[in-house]
C-alpha cells in the first residue's frame, strides 16, 4: 500500500510514446476520489517517455486514482493510496484566513514575513545552497522568485537551465520544455518546504532577453497549465502572476484576467493568487485575486487597501535596504525597519529585500547569497512580537496618528514611526485593564510601564522614533 | 535740515484732537514727494492726542511732504528731509527677484531660512530678550510671529498687551486701538531689523478665545489699514495674511481677498504678501500673492509648487524638530535637516520650528527662548553652503531620481536624501568642467573627490542617506 502523508505530493510516474511532440501530443490526467468526492488533475510529460501524475491528498484515508489519456499505454492506470496524519510541520497550503489575513488549512496561524531573491534558483548549486542557509538563519518565511531567469541591472550571468527546449545559439523551442529546469525548480521549491518557507512563484516578468517575456498566447497558456501540473502539489507555492505586470507592455489586461482564470480552473489546491505591480495596480477586486501584492514604498497605506480591495495586504515590495543606484534599491536598515512596522502596525503584511553592491553583482535581492544588512535581526524581532500576541491584528484607533492594530478589548501594537512624541494619550477600553510596554525598535529593547492602565490616560515616551507600544490585557 | 537714511523709517507727530474716538472721527495722511514723484500715506492715532505719519524713502536726495487731514490742525503740515545712503547693514525691503527668488531692494540675494515662534513678541521683556539672543546667534533670517495673541495648547498664559482697548473682565472696544500693544510690537520688529532678520506677520489666526479671530468685517479693515500706517515703514517686513487662514470658519475667500486688495492698495512700500494654510492652499496664483506660503510635510514637492503658481515657494511648516502629542512637532532633527536640503535642492526655502516640552510650556515654536534641538547647527550648515554659491538656483535634472538645483553650466547642488547609493550615474554638461565635492549634510563635513568631472560620469558615494553633492565649475 501507498503511503502519503497529508497535503504532501503523491506521485504517479507512468512510461509511455515519446514519437512526436508529446508537450503537445499527448494528455494526461487522472481522477483522484476519496470517497464521494472526485478531484482531476492534469499530469504533464517529464521527457524521457515518462509521464507524471501529482497530487497533494487534502483529507486522511483511502484515496483511489485512475488516470485518463487519449493514449491508451496511459489510459486507466488505477490505484489507491493511504493518507496519513500531516508530520510535525506540515501543516498545508495556506488559505485566506478572516479576510485579511492567512493561515495554513489546519488552522496554524502565518503571519507572512517575505523576502526577494528574484533569481537565486538560477544561481548554480553552490549560491543556491548558500541562499538557503542564509535563509534558514532569517526572519523570513515567504520568499518572492522567479520561474524564467532575469536579464538586468545586476543579472547579465546566463542561467544554468532554461525552461524550454533549445539553446541560445539555436533558439528555443517554446513547444517543447525541458525537464531538467523544472526538476531543478521543485528541489528549490521542497528545499524553501522544508525551511518553512513559501515560495512566491512569479510566473512573469519583464526582465529578459530570451523572449520569455513576449510568448505568444498559446505558449502562455500552455506554459501555465504546465506549471500547475508540475507544481500544483507542492503545499508551500503561492502563484504570482506577475512581477511589475504593468511593465510588460506585450500583455493586456484580458491577458492577465485570462492567464488568471487558467490557473484558478486547473490548480486542485487553490494555492494564493497575486499580482504585482510597477506604477498601477491590477485590480485587486477581481475574484480570483487572494490578496493585493502591491510595490509601493509607504506600507503605511495598508489600511486603506485592506478597505478597498477587502482582502489581505502583502506589499511584496517598499523598496530595499542597500546602496544601488536606483531609488529602488538604496534606502537605510533603519528605513527598512520602519516600513516593516508601519506597514505591519497598519494591518499589512511587510516584504524586506537587500541591495547592496557586491563585487561579483550578487545583490540578495536577486541572487541570494548572504545578508549583509542591519534590518534582519529586527525584522526577527518584529515578528517574534507579533507572533508572542492574538493573531488576526486588524487597524483600530486609540492613539490619535498612530498606527495601531490590535483585537479590540484584548491586546493592541501600535507604532510612533518618525516621530519622537514626549507622552502620548491613549483611549483604552474602560472596562478592561493592560499593562503596556514600550518597544524600542531599532534597539530591540522591550521596557514595562508601571502600573496598570484603562480608559483614556496619558503616558511618557522616550523623545526618540522608532517607538512601538504594546498593550496586553491584565 | 531732517536727515533719515534710505529705507529707514521717517516718521511725523503731530498734536491733535482727543475728543470722541480719534481712531474713527480723524483721517490724517501725508504725501511725500521726491522730485515729480508723489506717494500718498495714511497716518495713524498714536493715543494721548498724537498723531502719527510713518515713511519709508527709496531715493537718496530732497523729499518734501504736506500733510491732509479734516482736521484743521492736523493739515497742511508741510516740510523736508534729506535722504542718505543706506548704511552698510541696511539693504532695503525684500523684493520677488528672478521669479521664484527674493533679494533686497538694493539687489542684495535674500536665501530665506525661516523659523516660526508665533507669540515671541507677547512672552514680557525678559523672555522676549532671550529669544532675541538665540535668534543673533541661529541661522534664521526670518521669523514667524502673530499680531494677536494665541490661545492655544502650551499657549495659556495671558499677554502683557492687547491690541484693542478694553480689559478681560469688561471687554474690548473694537473701535479704539491700544497704542502700548502697537508701540511694543514696533519695538519687536525693530529689533528684528537690527538682526538683519525679516518679521513675517501674521494678521490672522485661529487660535483665539479673545475673540480676534471673528471680528466683524468693519472692525477686520479698519485693524488693516491701522497695521498698514504703523507698520509699512519698517523694511524688514513681510504681511502674511493668515496662519491656517482654512481654519477660520467665519471668514470667506472673499474676505481674504479683500484683505489682499486693501493692504495691496494702502502700503506704499508694497512689502511681500502671503498667506499660509491648513490643508487646502489658497490660490496662490492671485495677483495680489507675491510668493506661496506653504504648510506640507514634504518640501520636496516645492519644485511642482513653483510650476504651478510661478512664484517662490517658502515652505513655512514642514512639522517641527519636538517631542509633543502631535504630528506637526515631533519629528526628529534628522528629519528636520533632511526636509531642509530637500526642499532647497527642490527650488524651495524650507522653514524651521521647535516644539520640544518645557515644564514652563516654553515652546519655540510658539513662545521663543532658547533653542534646544539639534537642527540649527545642520541648517546654518546648509545656509553657508548655499550662500557661497550662486543665487537663484533653480531645478535641474543631472542625476535621476535625485533633487538637484543649480545654474546651468556653473553650479548644481544635489540630494540624495533617505537613499544611501554607493554610486551615482551623473550628466554634466559636455563643454564644461567640473570639480565634485561630497556632503555629508549631517556630520557637516565636505569632501572633495580628485580630479575633474565632464559629460557622464558615475561617481562614488559613501554608503549613507543625506549624502549632498556639490559641483563647481572650474
Amino acid at each position: 500500500m501507498n503511503l502519503i502523508e497529508k497535503w504532501d505530493v503523491f506521485e504517479l510516474r507512468l512510461d509511455g510514446p515519446t514519437e512526436g511532440n508529446p508537450f503537445i501530443d499527448v494528455i494526461i490526467g487522472a481522477r483522484f476520489s476519496f470517497g464521494c468526492r472526485h478531484i482531476d488533475v492534469d499530469g504533464f510529460y517529464d521527457g524521457k517517455g515518462q509521464y507524471v501524475i501529482r497530487f497533494m491528498p487534502d483529507a486522511e484515508g483511502l484515496w483511489r486514482y485512475k488516470t485518463r489519456s487519449g493514449h491508451v499505454s496511459l489510459d486507466e492506470h488505477a490505484g489507491t493510496f493511504e493518507c496519513l496524519p500531516p508530520g510535525k510541520t506540515n501543516h498545508g497550503p495556506l488559505r485566506v484566513h478572516n479576510r485579511f489575513h492567512f493561515a495554513h488549512e489546519d488552522g496554524t496561524r502565518h503571519q507572512s514575513f517575505g523576502t526577494t531573491c528574484y533569481v537565486w534558483n538560477h544561481q548554480g548549486n553552490k549560491l543556491e545552497e548558500q541562499t538557503l542557509k542564509t535563509l534558514a538563519n532569517s526572519p523570513f518565511n515567504k520568499i518572492r522568485m522567479c520561474v524564467f531567469p532575469k536579464h538586468y541591472a545586476y543579472n547579465r550571468n546566463e542561467p544554468r537551465y532554461h525552461p524550454f527546449e533549445g539553446s541560445i545559439e539555436d533558439g528555443w523551442d517554446f513547444t517543447r520544455f525541458n525537464p531538467p529546469f523544472w526538476a531543478h525548480l521543485e528541489q528549490r521549491i521542497l528545499d524553501l518546504r522544508d525551511l518553512g518557507i513559501e515560495a512566491d512563484l512569479i510566473l512573469f516578468h519583464p526582465y529578459d532577453r530570451w523572449g520569455y517575456a513576449e510568448l505568444d498566447a498559446e505558449v502562455d497558456d500552455r506554459y501555465l497549465t504546465y506549471a500547475v501540473a508540475r507544481l500544483s502539489a507542492f503545499r508551500n507555492l503561492w502563484w504570482s502572476f506577475a512581477n511589475e505586470y504593468d511593465l510588460m507592455k506585450s500583455k493586456t489586461e484580458a491577458d492577465w484576467d485570462r492567464y488568471f482564470k487558467i490557473v484558478q480552473s486547473k490548480d486542485p489546491v487553490q494555492h494564493l493568487r497575486g499580482i504585482h505591480n510597477c506604477r498601477q495596480f491590477y485590480d485587486h477586486g477581481k475574484p480570483w485575486v487572494t490578496h493585493c501584492s502591491i510595490q509601493r514604498p509607504e506600507p503605511s497605506l495598508s489600511k486603506e487597501w485592506r478597505e478597498q480591495y477587502g482582502k489581505p495586504v502583502v506589499i511584496d515590495e517598499c523598496r530595499y535596504e542597500g546602496n544601488v543606484n536606483k531609488r529602488w534599491g538604496n534606502i537605510t536598515a533603519l528605513e527598512m525597519v520602519r516600513k516593516f512596522w508601519d506597514g505591519t502596525c497598519s494591518g499589512g503584511y511587510v516584504g524586506h529585500g537587500e541591495s547592496y553592491l557586491h563585487p561579483d553583482d550578487v545583490l540578495w535581492w536577486s541572487k541570494g547569497g548572504v545578508l549583509r544588512g542591519k534590518s534582519g535581526p529586527r525584522i526577527q524581532f518584529l515578528r517574534d512580537i507579533v507572533e508572542a500576541g492574538p493573531p488576526n491584528l486588524n487597524p483600530v484607533s486609540i492613539i490619535r496618528g498612530v498606527p495601531t492594530v490590535g483585537v479590540s478589548g484584548e491586546y493592541y501594537l501600535a507604532y510612533t514611526g518618525n516621530s519622537q512624541s514626549a507622552s502620548k494619550d491613549i483611549k483604552l477600553p474602560e472596562c478592561d485593564e493592560f499593562k503596556i510596554e514600550i518597544i524600542d525598535t531599532w534597539e530591540m529593547k522591550i521596557t514595562p510601564l508601571k502600573g496598570i492602565y484603562s480608559g483614556a490616560c496619558t503616558i511618557d515616551l522616550p523623545t526618540k522614533p522608532y517607538i512601538a507600544l504594546r498593550f496586553v490585557k491584565v
